[in-house]
């Protein structure tokens, strides 16, 4: 599998850009709101990968909810995947627990799931697969 | 940068083994002991990062406290640099703090130093240049 984004989560977008604009050295790419997810995301491009900085819109976010029980930092790694049912039938076969086994829209032309940390060393790992 | 690698704290290495060889369907490229990190690491490939997990092999180790304080999970974020006193001097100019400032000798044959989480919203951030 392919590491496609590292997930940060932050509680305010424009102070973190300013900390990650000087720590890379050059500016994101992209700022995108999404909706499902009640999020403001901030992407910079780390060669074949990608920094995601996820700011809340709402206190109902598992960002914010994230932020309150674990304060800020890495939320979640996440790997592309050419067929998402697929990788998500073959996983629940291995005996790996998700969040949501229905993919949902996620940021960057993304259909995303989640797979529970409580199965992967307590990381939370998010499949995508790009929306042609 | 180039987002090197990810750097996950596990207690038990071959129980982790199994669970990222399921994870990504295919196993370990590597397993390496690294005394000044008293850890033993184990790489696998994600398109052109990769995910390093860290044991800790004593008490001292700052995988064992991660894992004390924080339980298992991500631990830091690596990225390449091509001159690691040339980006220590720039990030210092920056205003970053650092663990530590002069480079010492890490996995996967490399000079490293990480950044102090403080600045960088949590995140604890590795520097790393390959050495020829």
């Amino acid at each position: 599998m392919k590491l496609e984004h590292v997930g940060i989560a932050v509680k305010d977008l424009n102070h973190s850009k300013k900390i990650f604009d000087s720590l890379f050295g050059y500016q994101s790419y992209k700022t995108e709101i999404v909706e499902s997810e009640e999020v403001t995301t901030v992407f910079y491009k780390t060669g074949d990968s990608k920094i995601e900085l996820l700011q809340a819109n709402k206190n109902e976010s598992a960002i914010y909810k994230h932020i309150e029980k674990r304060s800020e930092g890495i939320h979640h790694l996440a790997f592309e995947v050419t067929n998402i049912e697929q990788e998500i039938e073959r996983l629940k076969s291995e005996g790996f627990q998700f969040v949501n086994k229905i993919p949902k829209q996620g940021a960057d032309g993304k259909r995303i799931c989640f797979l529970h940390p409580k199965s992967t060393n307590g990381v939370l790992i998010e499949l995508c697969e790009t929306m042609i």
